[in-house]
């Protein structure tokens, strides 16, 4: 079917309202979130929850479109599901944790929220990114709003304290990163994507500088002291240790093992034989770059991630110049990144020994299907906001027009699998939520700019920047080691 | 040479002591540690240095020896450079963090300690198992001492404090275990042990033991509560969780991946597939078992690590069919786990592909060299503790005469190489302090079997057992999750 008139066009965005009304979860009468997916063809399992980072699409598409009401229901229904006491038994979530998911649930007549926090999960993982993405969301009501009185209630500044307790507190690392288990993000399977994975960094960033806007200083001193020190050192840290480009895969290429002491250049103790550096050599442009996925001991994680790469342009973690990259890599490598259907989760895929090995046979996971890169249509709006940011219109509406009449046609599926997304994901839901808010928030996104505000960030402010942020590669080394 | 008289014997021994002596460090003109190795033959690098965990060792056989002086003044000194404050500096060491070593530094006629908490080593690796040494050597010393005064003084009473809310403090996710990055114990470079390995679980459970003996109650309510709690429900967790034979293997095998919800049996999604089935069905014999590595989001590292496996013995965290269990393992695969010399850091090596992928290329691991399957003498005095707390003299005996003359000969090594350990190992020090030391406490664990109880734990205390750890394998689940 060919889409030649705006008619058509029109349809297809009047049906995806239609389903994502259709997903809304209402709780005591009042619309609080939406399902994962309204797929009646398959059996529900978990899919008949609202996930918080799902309804992070749908929130910001509603907020956009003035309907605040739903995602204040939100916000306030997950703030008393996160644990306030300090829990001494271990099985218990963390005070400060929100949970992945909820779900309404009836009895003797009564609805109650049910709170799962990873532990209904498959290979109970940890919802990391919930507590981030839910102070970015609570930022993003406020900016929509223009209205900070929510923020500002006490259970809510609570509940953003609590939340930074649990990032900050000191752990048994020296970085400015935040350590976590295999799988605590989008991609919540084993993928090798444990210790200090960009996806979560990114969104630490974003929360932490969500939560200096909103957190009201009086009472709330050493948190804020806290947050303005730590976001120059993450900003430097990711900007230095996690940049990769022809420059700097030419260091590390060159650099020496084993090193000792105050001096080492390098740091991590990275083997150059553990960097696919013949695929690296003739797969970045001249002027591209991006971050990589996790740095570690003797570990440099070079796949392509989508989320914390577009994430970090959108809350202005990457530099200017480095912003700027990331697009010219994106345009450069198009057929791999974006293909037939906006985007790769991450790029390539492990195969092989590295599929075995590394996702410990996940027969999800396969090579080129679902998380281990796979298409992700809900990653479509975060790649528009990252494009609209650095003036790349252009690539927002071809991404968006390659994938409008497809995902109508197949029905909205959670993801695509293949080389270039051209098959439907092996097990995917159908009418999944977070696509068609994923394609509805692209289009607003694109013809109205002036909402990027909600989810984006402006520079550092100069007197927190002057730290640590603004650094030259070369000097990095002695403003934080020397 | 043939040791055919108790005069060699004798000499043997009196050589070790005098290289012993040779290794203790002054400052202040008092002993206070051991240098890592004594080599004159080679360059120092950090090899001048004092380590926390290689110390352990040299303290033992010193308090066995009545020279308690020395682990006092380690304890002192070493409690000093523990950071006291909360850091806002990321880059700080964390409160309550021990450091991996110490050195005497001199300046203008002036004597200082200079402290590495990881900033300095190879790969930036953090010494999470030195805090967790620094309480059990503190418990060792008062129960060689029999004087808690020491362990009463306000300063220590603070330090034992900071340590446990550093490891009890709520963090990502809802397991009793504390989440680690790799290469954060003796094994300090990367070899697949980030998340929750055996080793620093283990070390983990002893602490906890030895604060809840030391920690004075008045005013320590809510950190002995913290203990109490998670005392049982660990133990439960490592017992359950990580436990291997083949009756266990023959459950993993057949488990369903893609479980969800409350009554998974199969909690952390392992996929037989990736699980050697094949070796372990052939290698575990029947009566034997032992704690797996790992366990994680779709991971369970079947590797034999036996340092976690002897200190689960030594410390009661396994249970007494377990010790049994595990014993007999090393007892029927004596070739692969002891072999030449005592005895294999881990085993089976990573090779080929799993090597090149989970160590990144590391050099200094190449199959069956260093951490990736040598064979390190000083983990024969933990041998020796398990097999006199198990009542297999015999075992810890023909280790012992395995070891003894070899160690002589090549004077001390820090490691062996090769499939049973016949290779000095390929960049081993000679004089390495804790090979030396190793081998006078197994000497004196096998002769005086009534120091045991320097490093031992009774049975937990029926009150906190009855919680969570006396279960059957088959009902676990319901107690801890029902």
């Amino acid at each position: 079917m060919q889409l030649d008139n705006l008619v058509e066009i029109k349809n297809i965005e009047k049906q995806a309202w239609e389903a994502l009304e259709r997903s809304i979860i209402y709780y005591k009468g009042l619309p609080v979130g939406t399902v994962a997916a309204y797929d009646v063809s398959v059996e529900a399992l978990n899919y008949d929850q609202c996930f918080i980072r799902d309804f992070i699409s749908s929130a910001l598409i509603f907020l956009m479109k003035g309907r605040t009401d739903i995602v204040r229901n939100f916000l306030e229904v997950t703030l008393k599901l996160q644990p306030k006491e300090y829990q001494l038994d271990a099985y218990k979530p963390g005070r400060g944790l929100m949970p992945a998911s909820f779900k309404v649930v009836s009895a003797n007549n009564q609805e109650y929220l049910e709170a799962d926090f990873g532990e209904h999960a498959i290979a109970r993982v940890t919802p990391v990114d919930c507590c981030l993405w839910w102070v970015i969301l609570l930022r993003a009501y406020s900016v929509a709003t223009k209205d900070f009185c929510l923020a500002y209630r006490p259970e809510f500044q609570q509940g953003i304290r609590l939340i930074m307790e649990l990032c900050l507190a000191t752990r048994f690392d020296m970085y400015p990163t935040i350590l976590v288990p295999d799988g605590a993000c989008m991609i919540d399977r084993r993928m090798g994507i444990y210790g200090h994975p960009l996806e979560i960094q990114v969104l630490f960033y974003a929360a932490l500088r969500a939560a200096h806007e909103m957190l009201i200083p009086q009472g709330n001193e050493d948190i804020i002291a806290a947050i303005d020190n730590r976001l120059p050192l993450l900003c430097g840290h990711i900007r230095q240790h996690y940049w990769i480009d022809m420059h700097r895969l030419n260091a590390i290429y060159r650099f020496k093992g084993e090193e000792y002491g105050k001096t080492a250049t390098n740091l991590f103790n990275i083997y150059a034989d553990s960097v696919p550096y013949y695929h690296l050599d003739s797969w970045l442009p001249k002027k591209g770059g991006y971050l990589v996925g996790n740095v570690g001991p003797s570990q440099l994680d070079t796949r392509f991630f989508s989320l914390g790469n577009l994430m970090a342009i959108i809350s202005d973690l990457a530099t200017e110049e480095q912003s700027q990259a990331i697009m010219n890599l994106i345009e450069e490598r198009w057929e791999d990144l974006v293909g037939d259907m906006p985007m790769k989760i991450c790029f390539p895929a492990l195969e092989n020994e590295e599929y075995r090995i590394v996702t410990g046979c996940d027969p999800k996971n396969i090579p080129w299907s679902y998380h281990n890169s796979g298409s992700w249509p809900v990653l479509m709006w975060m790649f528009a906001a990252a494009a609209m940011k650095t003036n790349r219109t252009h690539l927002a509406q071809k991404a968006f027009a390659t994938a409008q009449s497809r995902l109508w046609e197949d029905e909205w599926p959670e993801y695509y699998d293949g080389k270039t997304g051209r098959l439907i994901g092996k097990q995917a839901r159908k009418y999944q939520t977070w696509t068609i808010a994923g394609f509805l928030l692209t289009k607003e996104l694109i013809n109205n700019p002036t909402h990027l505000p909600l989810i984006s960030f402006e520079e550092l402010p100069p007197e927190l920047v002057s730290r640590a942020c603004e650094f030259e590669l070369n000097n990095f080394d002695s403003i934080l080691f020397g």
